[in-house]
């Protein structure tokens, strides 16, 4: 009798166990169908960009990691290892092969990855662009900063420091659409605003440090009397201030550059670059997969056919840094 | 001995229970903690318009609830009754009061709730504008039509229907930022690309199809050659149409009107209107509530004192409905 009593309360106990860890795994799912946003972590977003081992990329990746964790999805970094556009059509044929959740790209030429951003979305890959534009693209939304505004604003702070007065130039990478946009803005808005300015020089610096401190130097021989230049990428900034260092004579030109890697911090902290333009990179990131994520579940509820299912431009904004407040933008 | 067996087993089948469903609780709470984005079912984010009761903000509503509801958080929805901005401001006024966890509004003027705007943010309250902006104001953000792009759409549209000939009038609000800068786009590009058209009366329709109709009917009258009139906004595209069915003569102008509320989608499925400017009114609201919940919850990892904390300007888009995809627009 004992052995009966102690068997029959043995599977009540193991019944009930039973019932109750199905309910709250039951409990379980079901919260989390309707409890926060939240993707599968075997949903891969993979952003792309172009020399990938630049510190330039590392804010963006930040935001798109992220919002990668909070949505609890996985990301990877890909990208070509030079500013060579064949090499990052190639690793971008390669991604959508393996067909990811979604691809982030900044394009190193505003016409050449159309056709294979093209592939991407007709294989059903949502994609967006963010820092550099590829405006003729199949590719859902693009976000950056408003490159012709930032140009504006440069334009701007060159007038303050140069009191809107002399020659000025500008080192620039014209094949890439966001520079050709900062360059439009600087040029119309000193060509409005400031009659007693005036832009003599327009050099290509290939995003390259030696080729833009080549040109630097070619301006500063052909227009000793330059009062400024303005280098629309952090690389061309430090070159052009190593070659204003070496030949830039007692007057000085006043250098107003583009982003904050630690290279052009120090310099601006030095004085040897008057301001850098800071560019909002963890929103472009953050917000790209956020929209790569609301593409790849459909979380348009009001979805009509040749509309855009996210917005088509984000502006992330643009911040000046001076010596004033440079310290506040060194990586903590 | 019997007895005393039962009671060990079942103290030991209870403890097991407790230890279980412990397990399964703590287990439930550190997922949610890592897993996906999730607020609290208290926190109230507040979207805040004017003419509150009218077609046009439902669906900007549906994306800030669906947002709510993906987010687990709750919505509000305020409004002036009238196109009144003194009860907006006081609406505003009473939303403070109860520190919400956020604000979304559309400003009825751009200027005068840029001091209310400024309060709520100086109470620690997140403000977002979406719809039309108050650009002076401390709100981190302004989500809505790229206005002016949307102009030099529907002047390019005129344009087609028009065979790029004639005179052209607007029909306008224009002390509402988003009206002005849909007029201003309309307008620089009909003198830029088409010199055989010519605008020659911008009226005030104070977004009322009464008024609206009025000022068509003058137009009408002075101008009895008018090929075409564009309304910056749907009451008034109602008001033009009704004056053009009456006093049209048997050279109708054109109309091109903006927004898909049910009485614009009749119209343009008549003929009476012939296109209609669509906006991404869904993403409006979507992404200010994802935008508002970011900056609640500090979720910018990047953040430099200064710059901003979400992006500054978001292009939600703008779509050319007319007969041929009417359909698409009525709601499903």
């Amino acid at each position: 009798m004992k052995k009966i009593w102690i068997v029959y309360l043995l599977l009540i106990g193991f019944f009930l166990l039973y019932v109750l860890d199905y309910r709250s795994q039951s409990h379980l799912n079901e919260q989390w169908k309707t409890a926060g946003l939240r993707g599968e972590i075997d949903e891969k977003y993979v952003m792309v960009t172009f020399q990938m081992g630049i510190d330039y990329w590392k804010s963006s990746l930040k935001g798109f990691e992220d919002a990668a964790q909070a949505l609890n999805v996985s990301v990877e970094y890909r990208g070509s290892t030079q500013r060579d556009v064949h090499e990052q059509i190639t690793v971008l044929e390669q991604i959508i092969a393996k067909k990811p959740a979604g691809i982030a790209i900044s394009a190193i030429h505003p016409a050449d990855l159309t056709e294979t951003i093209g592939k991407a979305v007709d294989a059903g890959i949502p994609v967006v662009l963010f820092d550099s534009d590829a405006p003729g693209s199949k590719a859902y939304s693009f976000l950056g900063t408003n490159n012709y505004s930032a140009g504006i604003k440069a334009a701007h702070q060159m007038a303050e420091l140069t009191n809107g007065r002399g020659q000025v130039a500008v080192v620039t990478t014209p094949n890439q659409q966001n520079h050709q946009d900062r360059t439009d803005g600087f040029l119309a808005t000193i060509q409005k605003d400031y009659p007693e300015m005036k832009v003599v020089a327009v050099k290509n610096g290939k995003g390259d440090q030696i080729y833009s401190r080549q040109s630097a130097e070619e301006i500063l021989r052909d227009y000793p009397d330059i009062a400024g230049i303005f280098a629309t990428e952090a690389n061309g900034g430090i070159g052009v201030a190593e070659a204003v260092r070496e030949i830039g004579g007692s007057q000085r030109p006043k250098i107003i550059s583009f982003d904050t890697d630690k290279g052009t911090l120090d310099l601006v902290k030095s004085g040897d670059i008057s301001a850098t333009m800071a560019q909002g990179t963890w929103n472009m990131g953050y917000w790209s997969l956020q929209f790569l994520f609301s593409l790849g579940h459909d979380l348009n509820t009001a979805q009509i056919p040749g509309t855009p299912p996210v917005p088509e431009q984000v502006d992330t904004g643009i911040t000046v840094v001076t010596r004033q407040n440079v310290d506040d933008y060194y990586a903590k």
